[in-house]
């Protein structure tokens, strides 16, 4: 074990910004905790609801004698956000991020702040809201958080980010940034492109009103409509840093759906059938690897009962 | 309010079967219910669990004296199943169906059984787990049921199973079977196909293993896999069934995603934005209309806590 940061800053306060908040004052309770965001809307709920010890109306204030500085801006922001530090920082600060691409962000952060160790890293969790009131203290738990660290970061710097995350209740895994943004690009950045665009697609059609996509929603739809609820700001920017990787993965995407797509047309049963009985055993691994549970969510019934259903309107 | 139905007969004992079972059982408990499926091993799972009062071994024996009949098997096997109870039906049993499609499926039963008054009709509720082990009473609360009577079907047998699925606590809608096909391929065919393929893709990928696929899936790609984990005949046979509106809807898709592929390859954050931002106010209806709550999924936490989640590995 190495030894824990005294002093945690936190630059941004939307829903991972809040959450790393609410999660290091409850794990590592000896560490102050500052935190900074842009808004005054957010610094002043932030204060009411206690994301950190402090918060201050600057960054430089923020930073102030933290031996961590987190940043969670959207991944565009992210180089402005670090300029906006230089010479607040203390010298052996180590400066990560929670971006969801690591190279563009990786490069942003060194440039703006040159000679400071800099180790990015992700963790992949999140919820489809966004905003202060979005955080809470377990939304890391049993979650990956994959470090990126250059080649030539400082080991210890890079041993204690990781007990850091482990104390957020993460599992940690080191990365090159480069295979990190490609693996990023299938898990997460594809499958809420997809979202968004099947969602603009349903809301587009003539021959079906809006009203009819909503009430059927629960057919399938709904499950993309939650994924493209997302922030807006912070997917473009993820889209727009992970350009290459995306555009890979689209490309298959397409092709996988042209097969499909021309199955259907010619009869196919046997390649519809096949497909859909491979893509059943990731469902499984998913399962058993703990990162979601068996529960029919489709029914969204909990083991409370349906209650939480509203009553019928007719 | 019409006369309910005195003698239920259910021809398969999957999810949607089984859940019409003892949704009948709970809230009808004048009415008899009887059942079969063309799996022995199903039939004697049901009696197990008391699907039915009485799990006959022939359809003929299931839908003897009954008068609703509802044939729950995959689309393209409803002709056959109907075919089969051609002389054991009271004249004037109803006959139903709970199909994913349904101006396929009403031909396909109204060619078996001439004379005989079919009402097609189709719950939109589900999960993704299927077999006789994945049904419960209250699937249908709250969520829809489609009705898509020929004009020609006479009004009283349209309002007593309309009756039926309100007593299964479903808010009955009455449509043409063409535009229900057309709806469905928007809320439910297209997506589901989407889900698979994107499972699919990410599978096949030679830069990224299968395992980091699994490890990571919780940046969204998981949110797929559940609706890529449905039942692979069910699916076979809808994409088939319905193969006009699904490859109308998925032309539309695949021109939408383009749009946003060159959005993202030219580095064009506003067009992203603003198609971001619409998609979020779908999702607020589809919270507004009581079709999926606002709790915020991604986290998979429930107000019991997050304890369902497995403690790590490592």
């Amino acid at each position: 074990m190495t030894k824990p940061f005294n002093h945690v800053a936190i630059i941004g306060l939307g829903l991972i910004g809040g959450s790393i908040g609410l999660a290091t004052q409850a794990a590592l309770p000896e560490a102050r905790v500052t935190a900074f965001d842009a808004s005054e809307d957010v610094r002043d709920r932030a204060r009411q609801i206690g994301l950190a010890h402090e918060i201050m109306d600057t960054p430089a204030a923020a930073v102030d004698g933290a031996d961590l500085v987190v940043l969670c801006v959207p991944v565009r922001a992210m180089g402005e956000a670090a300029a906006a530090l230089k010479g607040a920082l203390k010298p052996d600060a180590i400066i990560s991020d929670v971006g969801s691409c690591k190279a563009s962000v990786a490069e942003a952060i060194t440039a703006a702040l040159p000679g400071q160790t800099v180790i990015p890293a992700h963790p992949v969790a999140g919820t489809e809201h966004s905003g202060p009131d979005a955080g809470f203290a377990e939304l890391f738990r049993n979650r990956w958080c994959i470090l990126t660290p250059a080649d030539d970061a400082p080991a210890a710097a890079v041993g204690q980010l990781s007990d850091f995350w482990a104390a957020m209740g993460a599992r940690v895994e080191i990365m090159e940034a480069k295979h990190h943004d490609l693996v990023l690009a299938v898990t997460s950045h594809v499958p809420h492109l997809i979202a968004y665009t099947i969602v603009g697609t349903a809301s587009d059609l003539e021959d079906v009103t809006r009203g009819e996509v909503i009430k059927y929603s629960a057919g399938g739809f709904r499950d993309f409509t939650r994924i493209a609820a997302s922030d807006p700001t912070m997917w473009r920017d993820v889209f727009l840093s992970n350009k290459e990787a995306v555009l890979e993965v689209l490309q298959r995407f397409s092709e996988d759906l042209s097969a499909l797509q021309r199955a259907i047309r010619w009869g196919d049963g046997d390649t519809l059938f096949d497909r859909f009985t491979e893509t059943r055993a990731v469902r499984r691994s998913i399962i058993e690897e703990g990162q979601d549970d068996a529960r029919p969510d489709f029914g969204r019934r909990d083991h409370s009962g349906a209650a939480k259903d509203q009553p019928p309107k007719n």
